[in-house]
């Protein structure tokens, strides 16, 4: 693409597919990379394809090196998916946007995208620090419209009783700029400690987003990074307890 | 509204009032949020009516949770009154712009919504920290001519001996962006001790407003949320009190 | 000025005098205020007139309160000075841009303005941060070309020997991007702490500029301003010096 | 120039050299300088000409005083060399961007200037931060496509085992830009402490360059400036050393 200049948000089409009516799905990076990790399994197993790649000059001024020595740009994808009854748009990348500005943007890009697909229906996934690790995840919801709520209630989603809290970045403004474009959506925030990524979390958000969908998928492959994730947690502490351990005895020595 | 986008300031009317010269009164978040419970408070008791809402990609990149577990996209909003003689807007939100020029952006929209009514003076209303609690919190004042300065301390507005201070963010703004368009207006300021909201200094602060624009409103709800502050603060003294005097007690067991 | 807006640099003209070739002076905030204090006292000694208001939305969001309760937007100023055989344009105001992007804005707005009044000569006033207090501050230098540098060591200015250093700011930027314009001129910077205005350095500026400008004034008011910091600075001394003494003592009684 | 203005990437063209399929090769400030080093030393060697300056108001708002007292304002260079079978570009300068956005703007006019030259490949150098001192720095290579990662290799590049590394910058972004365009490229990083300039490094990483376009240099001034800088460590080492013999011989006194 000779001159190609990439602005705020400059999307590339490798191909355009027909879709009618799509539900777009946002996971990208956050809090326990739960949106992320629960998007991504979502595209290998109904073996989503690519269509788009956005590019934005709100990203990190950085390429990514490939495991064989190659190198991409950062940079945001989307993925389709036509089931029997259900179309599907998924967006996962490596950042989102540096600034509210380019937030907005690149928000407002993938709308622009969707909106001429006919998309009507918006799932947002992220994480939702509790700041300490968390045995069984639930699903804290927040929605566009009460109808939602009601109807992720029936999910089992739980919403919170204090008011007052808040959605940061892409899985907060695709659903409240698409409420400005007439869309319908609801974000589903799986409960993780916050520092370490959560398979378990994402886990838990998919099997509510799927069912809600209709969608019959295999967990499989995100139990065993939550077995990896949880071997590699017990090491260290297990290598914390034994330092502690023998600092203790170092000082009965000195007593 | 299809393709809708939010540039750095994008208004939304829900309906065009017709208003003769209104008097613009501002009450955005700031220095303990007293010009956000003075507007508030003074919309509730007029019964003022919201008539256009203003986003902005300079505002937080993000979404608020309602009660319900429904979200709204963070903005300003524009209420209008229209009373015998007199008619007000008044601007209220969640946030201020993030950036200086977000915020010189949002000043101007505002400013290019009341000039088209005829607007030809404004009130700003905000907080004048002192860093300690006040008991009876004055009202501090700065305005754009000479005539209102004098006008205003007959009201018991007290002015500044010592020069050199400044008004930061829309109530600065306004005021100093529509001197240039010819209007005229004045900021007023209740001491507040800055690390917690004020409803005693947001009340003094309307007690002025409307005194001088000739309104009569009742400031019962304002004072509950002042005496409820109260007790919140004087429980945590308490329990600071008592975490002292037991920490000095089990120092007496030592000894 | 109705609608008026305000961009990265946006020039009120109060009146538009008939200059020619005039010189280009600038003394903004910074390093000890010495280029600002200097340029004021031209202003006021010279009695030139103020033409332009520049404001920039890149400029901090905020009014400042004069000393009769009035306030003021935040800006810049231009004011103009008709000699026997020389002119002068000079550059004054409240603050410089906040971003790099800003200042080089508003710089190429300064230069728009001088540029149509054919001016071929810029001379930026600044402090040179030493770190402790200076006596006797010599004035450094920095010009755009060779033979500039030359004539101003005959004025005794002061040309570093190591390389290395750099001009930030309006004082650098006039200058470099004026020079892309085919502009003339120097930076003269007097050596100050850093930590305190220096009225003091600022007569030592202004006096290789006056000379340098066949301009003969007064210093009298720059001497009081230099006299009332050193009796500041002298009582904050005798104040710590005391403080230290009495807990020497304080330390003696417990010996 | 006449009304001269600067925006996020403006070139200034002081020859326009006829070219064909020039490669590209950058070498920006960066991780212990090593590009930059490269880069200079290269120009110098090969005695390529500068033919354009490129400013941007996103570099830092300062002009660079040179040793005889005159200013530059800060910029990026392109110089241009011709060979018998290679021609090549060379991008050098005092800053980066300070910005995401302003970075992908400076690429992009770069890309933009030897895309219409037909270059087809470029080479961006820099270093690649160990946190401790390398005798013999190995160079660490990243490319646009598998066949150069393959053909680099013979040339004793090293390509890292384990994945998730990034490029940061314009070494990166030229790449990850040019490869949308349909150039490809690579960058060779060499290994360095990260706490000064390298031109030990930067001696490898042009090793590996010239032996891969088949240029014959000489390194003589290269290895003179890391004998330099090896000495200067030494002594701040042995000055180290030194106090804290005495220091110990201090507290032997005590004892």
């Amino acid at each position: 693409m000779e001159g190609f200049r990439i602005s705020e948000a400059s999307v590339v089409f490798l191909k355009k597919p027909r879709l009618k009516e799509p539900i777009l799905i946002e996971g990208l990076p956050g809090v326990g990379n739960v949106g992320k990790l629960a998007a991504e399994h979502l595209i290998d197993e109904i073996k989503a394809k690519k269509f788009a790649e956005v590019y934005s000059n709100d990203f990190p001024p950085q390429v990514l090196i490939n495991d064989d020595g190659t190198i991409k740009l950062v940079r945001n994808e989307l993925y389709y998916w036509k089931g029997k009854d259900k179309q599907l748009i998924i967006l996962v990348g490596d950042y989102q946007g540096l600034s509210a500005r380019g937030q907005y943007m690149l928000a407002q890009a993938i709308l622009d995208i969707v909106e001429k697909y006919g998309t009507k229906m918006i799932f947002t996934l992220g994480g939702y620090g509790t700041g300490m690790e968390v045995e069984k995840p639930r699903v804290t919801g927040a929605a566009t419209h009460i109808e939602i709520v009601r109807k992720l209630k029936k999910y089992g989603v739980n919403f919170k009783d204090e008011p007052g809290g808040g959605i940061i970045g892409a899985s907060g403004l695709l659903l409240g700029l698409g409420m400005l474009r007439g869309m319908k959506g609801a974000c589903l925030m799986g409960e993780t400690a916050g520092y370490i990524v959560d398979p378990n979390s994402a886990r838990q958000v998919l099997e509510v987003l799927t069912r809600y969908l209709g969608l019959d998928i295999n967990f499989a492959k995100l139990e065993e990074k939550a077995l990896e994730v949880k071997r590699i947690t017990e090491r260290i502490k297990k290598m914390e307890m034994a330092a502690e351990k023998s600092e203790k005895e170092d000082l009965r020595y000195i007593g």
